[in-house]
């Protein structure tokens, strides 16, 4: 381990791509994983904690996004292992799986929430460490399983504060781009490795049809796109046929309830795989509208590709459905907060045995970013009551003024800066978001009184007033010391 | 980064020193968390959430423990900068208050909670990764911070569920040990390195005094000691009269009130350091007793050195008092939970200003541990309602009765398993300590009524029972379907 020089000062800076969070900040995050909890939790989901650190080799290479030009993790070499930051939870719940099968009820459902590593290029509002909050049922092969997993994370968003109208949860399934991808020839059941450089470039270009609209897609699965600097990428090499399948299966998504499920069960006509996929498809969205789950909250929508290339059956996407403002001043659409599916092959990898499973997983901090813009989060804790100093040898009368007030459940403390500049002590007050100032001199503890003084109100005076001018103004009100608590409880409960 | 071999299986493994909270005790260490952040918040603290990795130059070299054999961080080189997990909360606070000091409120007030990473040996109970709890005020040298911060460490013991008596808040000061030291020639203030090994030897040997015995510690500030295997351990080399005054410091814990300060003023006589740490811990008494905290809850105790090789004046440490069993079932102490301190040096290596601080970290573990022992945790969060499947086409009944269930709060889910063998639905019920299942089959369906099954009472004969015979237990019996939810509902409240 190299050691810092001593004779020169360290810089006081986080690694690139890494930062802190404040106060509200961090406040905010915790209720908003309480609440998640909440709702995993009364779904019948049980708390898993697994560490920071996993040896690489039971983290494997399972990124979820495969276009990811850097899918790096922080790892280094320990004795003879090698270890490594997790860069998702799915990864340590494979692992734990694993090795606690024999302990764990099957199916096993557990939710986890914590932060996850990335050692990537960090860019604006994109960092290396970010929390997420996953619930995954391990075990079971029922789509019943998919179903409640859409059905809780409708139920989650709207828990956090995203009222109904506000999302969508959109629900695809692999299995039947699979099956197109087999009408149309470029899969092959018996040999699953044939025309997978071809299936590559498929996906991507579905997951590009946002940008490159329909046109710049159908170049795509054909011989190539040249864009306007004149790069030309690839195509998949599609004949028009098989090229107007994936259109097709594309198109579907905007089609009404009855033509979308005679255009799913046409396109993937004759593959097993397909005929599959759709009856999945069908079966979880019987269930969800069974329980209530209408189009107004879940939607089966062929246009989702995301996580296509890593998931293995059933995939859900929730997007935030309202406007936000972006920073040229622009509209646009949220996106993305949630996505998950089913994916059978992680526990495979230690045990041999394919173990299904389904799971979804939230990004807490791009929610909290949303509730943000939108201006749904309740703001700040209130700032702590300041008890000034107004005679440094009278501590203990200071400090029982705050045991009075914090025994009241108040949020309080005494300024134990130096109490010379009494200015210094208002401004620090101010910079809490003080609520309330004490003040006690002499004179007032001649009199059995104390002064109370609003700082909301009185905040843009105080910032610059003398002692004598702040006293003066109106926010400031004198009340017998024996009144203290109930003076200030008052004042807090009018402001709510 | 080496790669697994892709033929051969990943061991489902934790790395050496790591493991996995499953369950309760996430939710019971959540919860005390949060406990404990509700008191630092009352107090007037800030939450601060730091990222796990810091760069080894910002975190130094600051092990708080100066005896623990390999203070190691996980460490690893990434492009230019050598990166490194935080192994405490304190390092990672004086960066942040180095880099964000103009925008941060002085004094600044912050707590954090999270986990810190040793690379050390792991040993039974001694895990690579464990909680902190921290609560520091950094931009002051006012004893009135380190008195309130004890005062808040009493109150947060009390808030997590250590009924007052069964802790004790011990307070000594590190002046006061150099004002002995120096009275005995074993410090010079005007030449601090010198005699830095035999001070050293002494701070050792007073830490070994519950395992040596005064014998054994008068031994090693002399010339030294053999063991009972024979090795010899190098003393102190100090003359009688010097060791004597040491020896007589640490008896000065065991003296009633008045002797006690007495005797800490004449053991530092003539020691100007010593002297003002005598004044210091006597201002912090004042103040605790002027808040009604007595010793009952925090005394002053000279006998108190662990981190006094750290702490730069008072240092604080929690204890419990009560007796618990340990593995070979022998009565012990449970011996100390938290622990902190003042230290003036951390940020002044980031800016070259000394900035006082002050602070304390709970060890949240430990406290969990202790509480478990003393059976005070309230165990377990209710396991689900388990909604079985007698009729797998029906999935979309059982899905509403779960969704009535959790609309009323209660945890609850349908069996996602392979619903074939129904004896398997009642392992998992028990596994997951549900307290209730349902069954509906064809016969209840028809009738329009559910079979409610009280697990708490049928576990024992449930678990190898065939259906009918379970069913016939009188721990179950028969409602409408419309009283669903108030039968369980009425269950449930009869187990409080």
């Amino acid at each position: 381990m190299a050691k810092p020089n001593k004779t020169k000062r360290p810089k006081a800076e986080n690694p690139k791509g890494f930062r802190d969070y404040f106060g509200a900040e961090v406040t905010e995050r915790s209720r908003m994983l309480e609440q998640i909890a909440d709702v995993y939790r009364l779904y019948g989901f049980d708390p898993l904690e697994s560490p920071a650190v996993e040896t690489v080799e039971a983290l494997g290479k399972f990124l979820p996004d495969v276009d990811r030009p850097n899918d790096g993790v922080f790892a280094w070499q320990e004795e003879d292992d090698w270890l490594a930051l997790r860069y998702d939870l799915t990864a340590p719940l494979a692992r734990v799986f694993a090795q606690h099968r024999n302990d764990l009820p099957t199916p096993y459902r557990r939710f986890a929430m914590g932060p996850v590593w990335r050692n990537e290029k960090p860019g604006p509002g994109r960092f290396r460490q970010f929390y997420q909050c996953d619930a995954d049922t391990v075990g079971t092969a029922s789509v019943a399983a998919d179903a409640e997993i859409c059905a809780m994370l409708a139920d989650t968003l709207e828990a956090v504060g995203i009222p109904r109208g506000d999302y969508i949860v959109r629900v695809n399934n692999r299995k039947v781009l699979n099956g197109v991808m087999e009408v149309a020839g470029v899969l092959d059941p018996s040999d699953p490795e044939k025309h997978a450089d071809e299936r590559g470039i498929v996906l991507r270009a579905i997951d590009k049809l946002d940008r490159l609209g329909t046109d710049g897609v159908r170049a795509l699965l054909g011989e190539g796109r040249k864009d306007e600097s004149g790069d030309f990428t690839k195509g998949a090499g599609l004949t028009d046929r098989q090229a107007e399948l994936v259109m097709r299966f594309m198109g579907a998504a905007g089609l009404e309830e009855t033509a979308l499920w005679a255009e799913l069960r046409a396109l993937v006509d004759g593959s097993d795989v397909g005929e599959e996929g759709v009856s999945e498809l069908r079966h979880i969205q019987e269930l969800l509208v069974a329980q209530g789950y209408g189009p107004d909250r879940i939607i089966i929508d062929p246009s989702v590709v995301r996580g296509l290339g890593y998931y293995t059956g059933p995939v859900f996407e929730a997007e935030l459905t309202f406007e936000i403002t972006d920073e040229k001043g622009r509209p646009r659409q949220f996106g993305s907060v949630a996505g998950g599916g089913r994916y059978d092959d992680l526990v495979k990898r230690f045990t041999g045995q394919a173990v299904p499973a389904t799971g979804i997983s939230i990004g807490v901090d791009r929610l909290l970013a949303a509730l943000r813009a939108k201006g749904r989060l309740d703001g700040a804790a209130v700032g702590p009551v300041v008890v000034t100093v107004m005679d440094r040898d009278r501590m203990a009368d200071y400090q029982a003024m705050v045991g009075e007030l914090r025994a009241a459940g108040i949020r309080a403390e005494v300024y134990l800066g130096n109490p010379k500049n009494f200015g210094n002590q208002l401004k620090y007050a101010d910079r809490r978001e003080s609520p309330v100032a004490i003040i006690e001199g002499a004179d007032e503890k001649e009199r059995g009184v104390v002064q109370i003084k609003d700082l909301v109100l009185g905040a843009q005076i105080a910032k610059d007033a003398t002692l004598e001018e702040w006293k003066s103004q109106p926010a400031q009100f004198e009340c017998a010391r024996a009144d203290l608590v109930a003076e200030v409880r008052r004042l807090l409960d009018r402001r709510g």
